[in-house]
């Protein structure tokens, strides 16, 4: 005889973004033990969330601040009670008078930069409001994006036009997202060593000229997880680790069972003679996020598992429109149609956790004893 | 002596969705010609813009009906007074009490299936509930999806557990969602009269078994752009031709001129020595959807445009992180550092309309005498 227990993810319509609560608080303990045995601050990258909830669970584990990546993800965790947020994109002139606001309510906002124009501008419109903004300048570590690279004349120029501009010079801050292109321990070790050393020697140049720069802010996930030593850094920051992802899974960083987020979706058809199950997880649902596609392992639009967040071998989204997922890749002549019924509800892992959680208006928080919370989080600028 | 004259959209924070209203207007007027030509209704899928006044547009040009991808549409639509909608993906049977709710206000609310499983429930429930949920038969024309083959015996036993459960067998629809992988009027024209072909076929097939299917609908933009003749079809659904985007471009059935959704972006920093320019447009806001990377010209994660929308030769976002996007390809040689100052702006048109649209929770709408107003768009499900 069975019996039937109802799911309490039943009582959700689909699709639906869950966050599984105890590997979340999982993922957060472990990246707090190992930037506490390393002796740095860890400071958060909540654009990965963009979720009060989540936010305060990173603090209460022992994160010192957040780091944002709008403006309006400033206002949203300030609102919540956090003062000490580092805004980790340029600086954009027209978007002082918003930071000012901010200062002015009393959140302790840290903005960056890294060229001499727009550290002009911030200085020149901080003395015409009487504002002494903090600034960080940002290093390439690693030739992926924006910043300084450690041993330009530039970085020198930077740092007088805010010291001597009247702004607080508050350290360097660099991100070695290159990092995600790596998948050996060896290889990832390296790369945050590179990140490092890179952003320590920025900070000595400044020094040496004079000028002040007491914090050394660095970081990634892959990099977070694979320094041997953070000698001279003072802080660390990273987001997705908070979540996982495959993309993470596939760097090496974290294993298939340690992903807090996941798609609920539910079986709405077959095409039964090709093996494929349709679900109601398309792209609007995962993101069009293909970071597996280039990985060792290529995981479609996402790893489909049963309701209850088991893998499920083989199978994945080989394919999705916007308010269709398509899963296939079980055993030869298998019957999806009994296996896979119309109605069934799974989940799906996603690529990317930042981007998939960004479909969605809010999350679905499920505690270890099946509690279910909903966790807003913020979308747009 | 030169006058400055200030741009309308510098009064928006960047990044921000801006939609030319007339070209959204040329688009829909294109459309609706090309459909009354045809001598069919056009019944837009509003899944692109999930925006109202641009749907009341569509309307006022002439369409009839809307075609939606989640009930959450559905019910945005219905509260702005549009009562004949179609929901394109097939019925959940989670989802019924939902779809009741809808009719029982007044919405005239077709639904789909393409299993006989979900064709029993929708009866079931209907007849449970004393309600007659009118039905239309997904039909697959093109092998990319959902659907019931023309000549599949399924198609009659569908049409049977709806007709005979008490259900108004509505008609058949089709999607040949493979249109986007072609990029030539003759396999283009070709796929047009498969997905014409193969639905009037299968509304054949039930009319000779004595089920009634007053409505065939088939459609893309792709197809409907260029189909030579819709014989037996009446209705055409179609969404992204409101909007256009380089996909489209890339297929064929749009000139860049045409596109009406671009991403207002500033420019923030350089790396000068690799020609690049660093706006803060980043996959956030374009999304991640690199849907040209097939296709006969790769634009990256969007072609580069002036402020006032001019494109901008060779330029296009050759990589994105959430809030970065790194633009490049001009001439060798160039300064972008002076080209493109920092604090320049620039919009970026998308590869896929739907999915940048959807980053967004408003459009800014641009006419053409410079009038700026925000069209709020629906999230989530």
């Amino acid at each position: 005889m069975t019996t039937t227990h109802a799911h309490p993810l039943d009582t959700l319509d689909t699709p639906a973004a869950i966050v599984d609560v105890a590997r979340m608080q999982h993922n957060i303990a472990r990246m707090q033990d190992r930037m506490n045995g390393l002796g740095v601050s860890l400071r958060p990258h909540v654009k990965t969330s963009k979720c009060t909830p989540v936010a305060l669970a990173q603090l209460a584990a022992g994160a010192h601040g957040v780091t944002v990546s709008t403006l309006k993800e400033a206002e949203q965790f300030f609102a919540a009670g956090i003062t000490d947020i580092l805004y980790a994109v340029g600086m954009a002139e027209h978007r002082l008078p918003a930071a000012l606001a901010l200062r002015r309510r009393g959140c302790d906002l840290k903005i960056i930069t890294d060229n001499a124009g727009s550290a002009r501008a911030i200085a020149d419109f901080g003395r015409a409001h009487d504002e002494v903004f903090e600034v960080w300048i940002e290093i390439d570590t690693d030739g992926h994006r924006s910043g300084i690279k450690p041993e330009e004349a530039a970085l020198l120029a930077v740092g007088a036009a805010l010291h001597e501009g009247g702004m607080r010079l508050g350290g360097v801050m660099t991100h070695a997202g290159s990092s995600y292109d790596l998948d050996t321990p060896e290889a990832l070790a390296a790369m945050a060593e590179q990140e490092r050393a890179g952003c320590v020697r920025a900070a000595e140049r400044l020094r040496a000229a004079g000028l002040p720069c007491p914090v050394v802010s660095v970081g990634s996930t892959p990099t977070a997880l694979s320094a041997a030593q953070l000698q001279g850094v003072t802080e660390v920051r990273a987001g997705v680790y908070v979540f996982f992802d495959l993309v993470m899974h596939n760097i090496g960083v974290c294993r298939v069972d340690e992903l807090a987020l996941s798609v609920l979706a539910t079986v709405i058809g077959h095409q039964a003679d090709k093996g494929w199950v349709i679900v109601d997880a398309g792209w609007m649902a995962m993101s069009r996020d293909r970071g597996t596609q280039k990985q060792k392992q290529d995981f479609g639009y996402g790893q489909v598992c049963t309701a209850d967040g088991a893998p499920l071998a083989g199978y994945t989204l080989i394919g999705a429109n916007q308010e269709h997922g398509i899963m296939a890749g079980g055993p030869a002549g298998e019957d999806v149609t009994t296996r896979f019924p119309v109605g069934m509800r799974l989940r799906i892992l996603p690529n990317h956790a930042c981007a998939t959680g960004a479909q969605f208006p809010q999350y679905h928080a499920l505690e270890a004893d099946g509690g279910l919370q909903a966790w807003e989080r913020a979308h747009g600028w």
